[in-house]
C-alpha cells in the first residue's frame, strides 16, 4: 500500500492533469456534453480501472467504478463527486470527491481482509447546471428523478437536453429511468472543498457537513418615475434606484439578523440608465439561504414586509417574481456520526459545518443515507481559478475516508 | 395683425408639423447632421421668410432670420431656440423658442411705428449634443467658441464632427470662426418649456429664469470582493453593491440637504452581476446641480467625504473619475428685469425660477446680455413624447415676448 501522502500527491497531480482539459483555453470550463468533459471522463475511467474497478457509463453519461464486494448483490457504499465545472472554474470543485474516492479504493484494494460490501465510485456528468440552468442533471438522472419535461430545456444555442445527451453518445429516454444498482446502498459520502472560509479560520483540514442550506430566489421589480435629473426637485422624486438601494441594505441587514443566514443581491438593472435621468425602474435578484428551511421562509417574509414599507415611504411600487426554491437537506445522523468519529480518529477536532452551496448529495439523500466531508480551501475561494487546497489536506481527506470505510466495515460485520 | 390666440394656434400646429420629421418613425428624434433635422431647418426657414425675415445659414448649419431695423448696422435683439432633439423627444423642447420668436416677429412686422433695432431669430442646429456627447455645438460655433479639438470627436459610428458638418453641406473650419453679425447685440432671449413642475404648481403660465444651475458630473467605482452567495458568511463579506447602496442613499440625502440642489445617480453597473455571486465591483454615475456653483462644489466635497466613510466602514475601496463641470450662469439683471415687467404687464405674477437644465443661453451669455422665459409644461415632463403645453400658455409666451420687445424699443428711443 502506498503511503497516504503519496496518494495525496497523485491526487494533486491528477487534478492538474484534468484542469488542462477545457472548452476555453487558459480557463477551466467543462460543461455537460462537451468534448472537454468527455476527455476527463475517459481519463478518470482509466484511473478507476487501474485501481481495480469495473467501470460503466449510465444513460446520461455518469461514470461509475465498482470495487467488487463479497457477492454480486452485496450492499454498496458510494463515494464520489462530479467532473463538470462552471465557466472559468477552479480545479478541485467536484474533482476532489472523485479523486479522493479513487485514492480510497487504492488503499482498500490490496487489503488482506476484504470489505463486507462493494465500493462504488461515481463521477457525475452535470452538477453545476451551467449549460441548461438546471440543478444536478447527473445525480437526478442516476436516481431516476429527472423530470421528463427537462429533456426539452434548451441551452443558449437552442440545443435541447435530449439532443445534447444524444450528441454525447448517450440515451435521453434511458436517462429518465435511473441507473443505481438493484441492491442495498449503505450510503453516499461526497468529499468536496468547503468553498468557504470556516475550516481555514478554525485551522482544521476537514469537517463533517451537517446539512445543505435551503435556498429561496426571487426577482424584485421597483417602479418609480423617470425624470430630468436637473429639473425635477428632490421633493417631487420617486427615484426607483434610491428606493432599491434602501431595500438592498434591508436585505443585507436581514441576512445579518439571523445566525447562519446569507442574503445576497447579485444582479441589478435600471431603466433608462442614463446619468442625467432619474431612474424610472429597477430590478434586483434576491438569494436567501439558511440550514433551516423555516428560517429561509421567515427571512423571505421579513424582507417582503420591510421592502413594502420602504416602497410606501418612497411612493414607488414593487412586484415580486418568486424564483427557485430548494429545500434544506440534513445529512444522515448515523453516517455523519461515523464520519465525525473517523475525523477524530485521524487526529482532528470533529467540527460540523453546513454547506451554503448545493451538491449532488441533495439528490442522493432522496434514495440513501447521505453525508459530506468538507476539505479546507485557501481563502474560502471557489468557482474561480484561484481555488486551492494543500496536499496535506488532500491526505487528511483520503485518511478520513479510509477510516470511515473501515468503521462501516466493522459495523457491517467484517 | 392676427390676434395672439391665432398665432398660438399656428405655433401649436407648426410644432405638430415639425414633430413628423424624425430619424425614427413613431418617435421624435432629430440629431445634428441628419436629414430629419435638415428638413425642419428648411421648413422653418420658409416660415421665417413668410414672416418677412431675410434668412442665412452659418458654417455649422445654424439658421438665422433677420427682421431688418432702421439701418444695416443697427443694434440687434436676438430671440430663438434649437431644432435638434434628444432620442424619443417631445415636440416643444427648443422648438418653442424658435416658433415663439417667429410669432413675435409676425406681430412686430406690420407695426406702423418701426423698431429702433433689428430682430434676429436663431434656430440652433445642435443643443442636445446627443450625437457627439457634446454641449451646445450650435451656439458655441455661433459665438466662435467651439474648441478646435471638438472637430475630431466621433459619434457611435466613428464619424467625426468635422465629417458630419461636411456631410451636412457646411464648413467645419468656418464653424470655428463664429457667425454673429459685426454689430451691437442688445441681448438674447430664449423662450423654453420649463421641463419642471414649478410653474404648474404655482398656477402661472410663464416665468422669468434667474439663472442656469452649475453641474458637476462624476463616476464612482466601488471595489469589493466577489464570492459565492451561499458560502461566504455575512460577517466576512465586502459586498460592493451593499456599500454602493449606502452611498446612493447618502447622495440622495445630500441633494435634499441643500435647498434647490439636485443629486442624481442614474447609472449603475455591477460585476460579475449573477444572482448567486456577491458583487465584486460596482460603478455609478453622479450628477449634481445647484444655481450657485459654490454650493455644487460644497455638495460634491460633502458626498466624497461621506462616501469615503461608508467605504471604510464596509472595507471596500472607491475611486472617483471626475467628469464634466458646467459653471452656473446668472441671467442678465437688466434684461431679466424688463422681461419680468413684461410678464407683470401681461397680467401674470412675475415669478423668477432657475433652470435645472442647460440651454444655449449659457453659451450666448458669454457674448451678450442673456435671459430666458419659461413656459409651463404639463406635469413638468420633458425629453419624453408626453411633453405638453397648453395653447393659452403659448399665447402668453408670445404676448410677453411682444411686450418685452416693446419695452426694449421704448428704452432704445423709439
Amino acid at each position: 500500500m502506498q503511503p497516504i501522502h503519496d496518494l495525496a500527491a497523485t491526487l494533486m497531480r491528477r487534478s492538474d492533469e484534468l484542469a488542462a482539459h477545457t472548452e476555453e483555453p487558459g480557463k477551466i470550463t467543462r460543461r455537460y456534453g462537451t468534448p472537454a468533459l468527455a476527455e476527463v471522463m475517459g481519463i478518470v475511467e482509466g484511473w478507476m480501472r487501474d485501481a481495480g474497478m469495473q467501470t460503466r457509463r449510465d444513460a446520461i453519461g455518469n461514470l461509475f467504478g465498482l470495487l467488487a464486494g463479497p457477492s454480486d448483490d452485496c450492499p454498496r457504499l458510494m463515494l464520489g463527486g462530479h467532473l463538470d465545472s462552471v465557466r472559468d472554474a477552479g480545479r478541485y470543485d467536484g474533482v476532489l470527491g472523485v479523486l479522493s474516492a479513487i485514492a480510497t479504493v487504492e488503499v482498500l484494494r490490496d487489503r488482506e481482509e476484504p470489505l463486507p460490501f462493494a465500493i462504488e465510485v461515481v463521477a457525475f456528468a452535470d452538477e453545476e447546471g451551467v449549460r441548461f440552468h438546471s440543478l444536478y442533471l447527473g445525480s437526478w438522472s442516476a436516481i431516476g428523478a429527472l423530470p421528463p419535461g427537462l429533456l426539452d430545456a434548451t441551452d443558449a444555442d437552442g440545443i435541447t437536453v435530449r439532443q445534447a445527451i444524444r450528441d454525447w453518445g448517450f440515451d435521453p429516454e434511458g436517462a429518465l429511468e435511473g441507473s443505481l444498482a438493484e441492491c442495498e446502498y449503505i450510503g453516499f459520502v461526497e468529499a468536496h472543498i468547503e468553498q468557504g472560509p470556516r475550516l481555514e479560520v478554525a485551522g482544521i483540514p476537514v469537517g463533517v457537513v451537517s446539512g445543505i442550506v435551503g435556498t429561496r430566489r426571487a426577482h424584485l421589480d421597483v417602479y418609480g418615475t423617470a425624470g430630468h435629473a436637473g429639473t425635477v426637485p428632490m421633493a417631487d422624486r420617486h427615484d426607483a434606484l434610491v428606493a432599491t438601494s434602501e431595500i438592498i441594505l434591508a436585505i443585507d441587514e436581514g441576512g445579518r439578523s439571523h445566525e447562519n443566514a446569507v442574503a445576497t443581491v447579485g444582479e441589478i438593472a435600471v431603466r433608462p440608465g442614463a446619468s442625467n435621468v432619474i431612474t424610472g425602474g429597477a430590478r434586483i435578484s434576491l438569494d436567501l439561504r439558511h440550514p433551516d428551511g423555516a428560517v429561509v421562509d421567515e427571512l423571505y417574509d421579513e424582507i417582503r414586509t420591510r421592502s413594502a414599507a420602504i416602497a410606501a415611504r418612497w411612493k414607488v411600487d414593487i412586484a415580486w417574481r418568486t424564483g427557485q426554491k430548494v429545500e434544506a437537506m440534513s445529512c444522515d445522523d448515523a453516517l455523519s456520526g461515523a464520519l465525525a468519529a473517523a475525523v477524530e480518529a485521524a487526529g482532528h477536532e470533529p467540527v460540523r459545518l453546513f454547506s451554503g452551496a448545493g451538491h449532488d448529495a441533495v439528490a442522493m439523500s432522496r434514495v440513501m443515507p447521505t453525508t459530506m466531508l468538507f476539505t479546507r480551501c485557501k481563502g474560502g475561494i471557489s468557482h474561480n481559478p484561484a481555488e486551492s487546497i494543500a496536499s496535506e489536506d488532500a491526505a487528511a481527506t483520503i485518511d478520513v475516508l479510509v477510516r470511515f470505510v473501515d468503521a462501516m466495515a466493522a459495523m457491517h460485520g467484517r
